[in-house]
C-alpha cells in the first residue's frame, strides 16, 4: 500500500487563449477539483495563461516546485496553437520528439494511410514522459515528474481522470457538509466568526445565494476530520435555532 | 479625451476557497473578459487563490506590477472568510479602517438600527481607496492604484462593471471572427499553420467541438485590425473550399 501524503496539494495550469478571451467557459477546474477531494489532495492554486511558450515555461517551472501535483489542461492537440508538449519539454530541459508508445497507439488508431503530420504531432512528447491513457479520442496525455498534462476538451479530460487515480497519493479524504439558511450573511457573520475561532482547523465558508427569487446563505464546513465537521455543524445548528433562522 | 493605451492588459485574481474546492463554478472570468475586449484591454492571466492573507498579499504584490489592470473577485462581504479588503491594505502597506463615504452609503441603506457589525465591516477599506458603485446590493467595491476589487457574486459583479467603463483606458477594440467547420483538427492543422505563419500578428485559435452528436472545429481569428482579420479569413475560406470542407 502506498504511504499517505497528508500534505499533498495541487495546482492547475490552464493553457488556453480561448479561456482568457472569454470565448470558452472553463469547467475543468471544477471537474479536477471534485476528483481530487476524495483522493485527499487539496487544490490550492489555479492559473490561466496564454498559448505562449515563454509564459508556459516560466509558469510551469515556478509552480511545479510549490505543489505536489500540477495538472495542465489544453494545448496537446494537432494544431499550431497546441504548444504545451514542446513547452513542457523546454521547461524540464529535455528533448522533444516522437514517443515510441504514443506513436504506435496513434498509428494503430488512424491507420498508416491516415496518420498525417497533424496526427503525428500528437505523438511528439518530452523525452521519458509517461503516457496517460485516453479512452475517448486516443491521443494520450503525459506525465513528466509531478506535472500531469491533460487535454482541454472537458469530456475527454474527464474520461482520462479515472486511469490516473492510482498514480495520485493523497492524504485523508477532504469532507464537507453544507447547511443552507434563509438569512443574509450580515445577520450571521458574528456567530460564524466565533465558531470559526473555536474550530480553527476547520474551513468554514459562507456563500450568499439567490434561488427562485429568494436569497439565502450556504455555510460550507470542510475538513478531513468527520468529528470536527460534526461538532462544528452542531454549533451552527445551535445559533441557527436561537436566531430562529429557517434551514432550507 | 483620454489617450489610448495600446498595451493595456489585465489580470484577474479570484479569491475564494469555493472555486478551488470545486463547489462553485466561476463565471466571472468570462464576464470580465468579454467586457474588456471592446475596451481594448487584453486579459493575460487569471489566478485562483484561497482566502489566505499571506497568499493574497503575495499574489497582489507580484501581479500588480506586471499588468495594467488587476481585477480581484470575492472576499469583500461581511463574514469572517471575507478578507480581501484588509489583505489588500496590507499589500499596499496602508491602514485599513472605516471609509467615510462607504460608511454613509451603507448606514443609509440599512438604517441606523440595522447597521450591525457585519454590515459595518463592508465599510472598512484600505486608506484612500476609491469606491466602485454597487447598484444591486449597495456594498461598494474599491480601487486602489491599479487594483479593482469586486465581489464574487456574478450578478452583483456584472452590475458594477458598467460604472467602471470610464475608468479603464485601453487600446483598440479586440475583434474576433469565427468560422465553424465540419472537420477534425488534424485535417486542417498544416493549412492553418501556414496561414498563422503568414499572419503572425493575428491570433488564430483552433477549437474542436461536439454539438448534437456531430464533431467540428471552430477557428477563431483575433486581432485589433479588421483588415488583417478579413484577409486571414479569406485565406482560411480558400483552403476550406479546396479541401471541400463544409462550413456550418
Amino acid at each position: 500500500m502506498k504511504k499517505a501524503n497528508k500534505k499533498a496539494n495541487a495546482a492547475i495550469v490552464i493553457i488556453g487563449n480561448e479561456i482568457l478571451s472569454g470565448r470558452t467557459q472553463d469547467v475543468n477546474v471544477v471537474n479536477i477539483s471534485k476528483w481530487l477531494n476524495p483522493l485527499g489532495v487539496r487544490l490550492e492554486e489555479v492559473r490561466v495563461i496564454p498559448d505562449k511558450e515563454d509564459i508556459i515555461i516560466k509558469t510551469i517551472n515556478e509552480i511545479r516546485k510549490k505543489f505536489t501535483y500540477i495538472f495542465t489542461t489544453g494545448g496537446i492537440g494537432p494544431t499550431h496553437d497546441d504548444i504545451t508538449s514542446q513547452s513542457i519539454a523546454k521547461a524540464f530541459n529535455v528533448s522533444y520528439g516522437y514517443h515510441k508508445e504514443a506513436y504506435k497507439i496513434l498509428e494503430k488508431y488512424y491507420g498508416k494511410g491516415k496518420f498525417n503530420e497533424g496526427r503525428k504531432k500528437m505523438a511528439k512528447l518530452p523525452d521519458k514522459a509517461k503516457l496517460i491513457f485516453n479512452p475517448s479520442s486516443t491521443a494520450p496525455g503525459f506525465i513528466i515528474d509531478n506535472v500531469y498534462c491533460l487535454p482541454g476538451v472537458p469530456s475527454i479530460l474527464k474520461s482520462m481522470l479515472g486511469g490516473l487515480k492510482n498514480k495520485i497519493v493523497g492524504g485523508k479524504k477532504i469532507l464537507s457538509k453544507t447547511i443552507n439558511l434563509r438569512t443574509v450573511e450580515s445577520e450571521i457573520a458574528l456567530s460564524l466568526k466565533k465558531i470559526q475561532n473555536k474550530f480553527n482547523t476547520v474551513e468554514i465558508g459562507s456563500y450568499p445565494f439567490f434561488k427562485q427569487g429568494k436569497i439565502g446563505v450556504s455555510i460550507v464546513i470542510r475538513s478531513t476530520e468527520e468529528d470536527l465537521i460534526s461538532d462544528c455543524y452542531k454549533d451552527i445548528e445551535n445559533f441557527v435555532k436561537k436566531k430562529n433562522i429557517i434551514v432550507v
